[in-house]
Parts: C-alpha cells; sequence; structure tokens
C-alpha cells in the first residue's frame, strides 16, 4: 500500500470519529449545564491541533479517585466491607477470634465495638483478610466476592453501584485520546481483577494501596506471596507521590469527592499549562447518600472551601446527574 | 459514516500493516537464523486470530532489562558513570569530600579505593549525588548529562550506544500490539528522562528502583522531593514484584542478559500459555565486550546453565547481530 493510500484511509477513520463525536452525546447522564460545559470545553481546548492550549496524546492522563468517585462509599468503604465478609468467612479457622477483638465485633456485627476498635483495629481486619495467600489467590477471591456481594442498602452488587455519569466520563476522555488511571487510597490489588470489565480500566492502569509482596517457590511454581506488610499508602499527600512511581508525569486532569483527594487535585492543576480539577460533592440523600464536611468516610471540608478559588469544579450529584447508578439511567 | 464503511477502512489499515510486515524485515540487524526465526515465529504465534496460542493485545506484556540488555553497562554501570559525575560536579560544595571515603576515591580517579569501599561505599556515592533536590530537577540533570557525557571507550554518548537489533526488537514487538516496558535495576527516574527519545518506551512504561519521594510545598508550590531512603530495589527477585506493582499482569516475553533478570525470566516463562525467555550473552570483546561468568558486572552464570533446559533463548551478540551499536549500523 502506497504512503498516499494509508494517509487518505487514516483520514476516513479520523474524520469519522470526530463526525461521531459531534452527532453523539457521550455525556447522556451528565445534566447540560456549566459542568458538563466545562468538561467539554476543556477537552477541546486541549485535543484541538494547532490551539493554544494543545496537549500531545502521550500526555493526556487523567487520574480518578475510586472510593466516592466513580462507585458509592457509603456505609462503609466496600473494601471494609469485603474485609468483614472475609473475616466471616475465615471464622472457622479461627476460634481464637470469638474472644479476641475486633474480630469479635465483626462476628457480633457490634457496629460499636468495631468503631472503637479504631484505625488499629481496622487494620487488623484489613491484614488478617488480605494476606496471607498468593496473588492470583487473592485475585480470585476478590472477583468471587465482587461477582456475588451485595450491597446492605441497594440489594445490587457492589459493582452495579458504580456512577454512570462517571463511567461515561471515562470513555469520553478515553475516545479523546486520555489515558484514564484509577488513584485510589483503597487496595490496588482489590481493584486489579474488576477495573477492567467495569470501568474500563486496565491493571496497568490501577493506582492503589498495597501490602509488600515476596517472590517464592511453591511446589515448584514462583508465586508472589502477599505479606502482612504496608508497602505504600496511596492517599493524600501519598497520592501525588503514587502517580509519581506509576505514571512519571504530571497529570492533566483530576478528580476525586474527598479531603483524600485534595493533594492530587493540587498536584494536577498547580502545573503549567491548561489543567482540570473536579470534585464530586455527595449532596444526594435521595438517590444515593448526602455527606461533606463532618462525615468520617469520605470527607469533603477543605476541598469544598478552597475548590473555588482554586478552579476547581464541583460537581453536584443533585443536579449535575440525571441519574447516579447504571441500572438506574438504564431503566430511564 | 456507516459502520460497514469504517470496518471497510479499518480493513484497509489493518492490511496494509500486515503486508508491510511481510514485505519489510523490521529486524534488519539480526542475523538470519535461529534465534531471529524464533522470536518470529513466537510472534506470530501468539498473535494469530484463531490460532490456538492466540493472545489478546490487552495481555502482550514484553518486558526488557535495561543494563547490558538494551544498551551497554561496561567498563561501569551507566548510572555509576553519571553518580561519579554528579559528585565531582558537587564536590565544591563539600570540601570535606577531599578526605572522606568514599568521595576522595571518586575525585582522585582511584578505581582500587573505589572498589574497596564496596557496595556502600557505592550506596553513599548514590545517595550523595542523587537525592535532595525535586524531581524535577533531578530529570533536568538527568537530560543534561545523557546529551553531553561521553563513554571513556567509544567516546560516543551513552544514548549511542543502545544495542540497534534491541531497538529494531521493541519496535518489531509494538507494532504486533506488545506493550513494551523497561524493568530495571537503575533508576526509575535516571531513565524515564530519556527512554522515549531512545526506546520509544514512555515513562508510564518504565520500572526500576526508586528512592523515597516526598510531597511538600515549596514557594507555594507543589514539589515532590528525593529523600534519601531508598524505595525499592528492582533486582533480582525484586524483579516479579516490581513487574506485579507496575503491570498487574503476568509478561508474555522476558528479555533480559544477567543473573539479576533470571527470576524475572522464570516469573514469565513458567506461567501458562505461549511464553518466551531470551538472555543477550556478551560474548562479543571486539565490537562490545566479553563477559559472563565471572564478571562483577551483569554476571551470567546460573542463566547460561538453565537457559537451556528452560526453554530459553540465548542470543550470541557475536553471531546473532550484524552490528551492535546504532551509529554501527548506520554506517554499514
Amino acid at each position: 500500500m502506497k504512503p498516499l493510500r494509508i494517509f487518505f484511509a487514516a483520514s476516513i477513520l479520523a474524520m469519522s470519529s470526530s463526525a461521531a463525536a459531534m452527532a453523539t452525546d457521550l455525556l447522556p447522564s451528565w445534566q447540560d449545564g456549566a459542568t458538563k460545559n466545562s468538561i467539554i470545553s476543556f477537552v477541546d481546548k486541549v485535543t484541538k491541533i494547532g490551539g493554544p492550549d494543545f496537549i500531545e496524546p502521550a500526555d493526556r492522563v487523567a487520574v480518578f479517585d475510586n472510593d466516592g468517585t466513580l462507585w458509592s462509599e457509603q456505609p462503609i468503604y466496600f473494601q471494609l466491607a469485603f474485609a468483614l465478609d472475609r473475616v466471616k468467612a475465615l471464622a472457622p479457622k479461627h476460634p481464637e477470634w470469638k474472644d479476641t477483638q475486633p474480630f469479635k465485633a465483626v462476628l457480633e456485627n457490634d457496629t460499636k465495638a468495631l468503631i472503637k476498635s479504631g484505625k488499629r483495629g481496622l487494620m487488623e481486619l484489613m491484614m488478617a483478610s488480605h494476606v496471607g495467600m498468593s496473588t492470583d489467590q487473592f485475585a480470585e477471591i476478590v472477583d468471587a466476592w465482587i461477582s456475588s456481594a451485595m450491597h446492605p442498602k441497594t440489594g445490587k452488587l457492589y459493582s452495579e453501584m458504580v456512577f454512570q455519569p462517571m463511567i461515561e466520563l471515562l470513555g469520553y476522555l478515553r475516545e479523546n485520546g486520555f489515558m484514564t488511571y484509577i488513584v485510589s487510597g483503597g487496595g490496588i490489588e482489590f481493584m486489579r481483577p474488576w477495573t477492567y470489565r467495569v470501568y474500563g480500566v486496565p491493571p496497568e492502569q490501577v493506582i492503589g494501596s498495597s501490602v509488600k509482596v515476596k517472590y517464592e517457590m511453591k511446589d515448584g511454581n514462583p508465586v508472589l506471596t502477599r505479606l502482612p506488610e504496608i508497602n505504600f499508602i496511596d492517599d493524600k499527600a501519598g497520592k501525588p507521590v503514587g502517580i509519581h512511581y506509576h505514571i512519571g508525569k504530571r497529570p492533566v486532569m483530576a478528580f476525586g469527592n474527598s479531603d483524600g483527594d485534595f493533594e492530587m487535585l493540587e498536584w494536577t492543576t498547580s502545573a503549567s499549562g491548561a489543567r482540570f480539577g473536579l470534585l464530586v460533592h455527595h449532596d444526594d440523600a435521595k438517590r444515593e447518600y448526602a455527606y461533606d464536611r463532618k462525615s468520617h468516610i469520605g470527607q469533603l471540608d477543605r476541598g469544598l472551601d478552597e475548590a473555588p478559588k482554586r478552579g476547581w469544579s464541583i460537581t453536584s450529584m443533585k443536579s449535575d446527574w440525571k441519574c447516579i447508578y447504571k441500572y438506574q439511567c438504564q431503566a430511564k
């Protein structure tokens, strides 16, 4: 094939993609209005070849928090629900847990005692339920849980409680040449088994907290064993660090919902050139949950104060989104 | 544009790419023979749609060691040459170095004393020369060095001492839908500033050893400061761990040259399905260097013994490569 003909064929494809984008609204679950317009005009600006704000596809990095940004995080972080289920499943092998906190609290569904065990208690639960197996075994356990466990309020699979407007946004950005990374305080290995299926984000674009793993031989085969030792906490000031280790580029767009995402948005939007920051505000008690400044989960306080002066967009789940969960949007 | 027309345009492109591959030898610096054939037949096999060994593009991960695999590593690792140059450049600000080992040895070009300082001495040099600045500043320092420093034997830029056959291999694999990752014992931030330019490998596909970095405000702007503390050593059994953290997928092909790459090849090739491992053997004293079992740098001992029974290919630089460095190949 001659170069000219390749060019011609490529042009047809390029035109078709751009024409399709103009004809089709790729963000149908977003209400028409300021927030949606700000996203579209930003993307138009940085993808306009020859424009003053053009950004090369190689540098189009968008980072998304997960808990509270791509899916719900109430009444408890979904990964904590996973940990509690795991503790219950493992209890028969640990008779001593009946009399030991914080395990006793879990087995007796004693929320007060569980809260009283504090961060240290939660860490004990995470370690007891998350380590000691190979990475492959852990992926299987997560996969089985995410395919069956139900949310206490909606009765839906946790993986169905993802925000349809954000799923559309991920796709819209990828359509415009962005790499879409997840940068979550949650466990990297808790997310990777299902993020591609649910969000279209492959494992290599998932960044999260991690435990140490060790390479060793088991029955003549190499395995990576998960150890009871924190490797990295991908939260708050850890998020820019995680981004740096994994991507090595400063993001162009950042999306979060809590003060745990503050530094990620700050790191992203204080770079030179066109930058975009957005916080999802949980203000929809009817369709999801309403919480911000005083919440123990997903607290959003400093972010609400500083977003306006930093030029960050605040998305109201109540007024900016036509529907919340995928199954609600499909029912419309 | 109608779907059928898009399909047609895409087909033209797909055909052109496949036709071009058949018509053009993408590995022209490789001698025709067993090694080259084994690479091509493996790639044909795993990319053949509907074939028994077909691997989805999303799972086509190829990992490459850097030192001794993609560029030379003699008479000393190039990053160590960088560290020594940095120590000399910083010496005026550290008068105490004149009387303190291992710095004294560096400033007096006393190789014997330098070797005598051992691993601990080297670590001191690395820390003194590699930390205390922001990640952006470090990238600038590396960029300036790699653009100007000359190799003592060839008088060429270090970035010109990359192996042309391996550059071709990287491109050939990418042409066949592979993601090409670097997985090096060298510093991740020492490589990232130039790997895209030199190897076509973007920062997010570079895995390496790292120091801890800290997010902090400097003059009202956030920076990541490099700290004098090891974060991760991406060597030996650390390589499968680094691959796991960064990619979260088990590679399909692995390329190395020393026993530091053994576990990476083992991890890759002991997975189920079609897998490929290759060791570059430095046996060309005339055009590059000859070393293996007894070398302090890039020791290849266990790998030479076990490669045959593990089905790993051994590439002889002398007989499998028509030329070594890019500038030699271009001169032909």
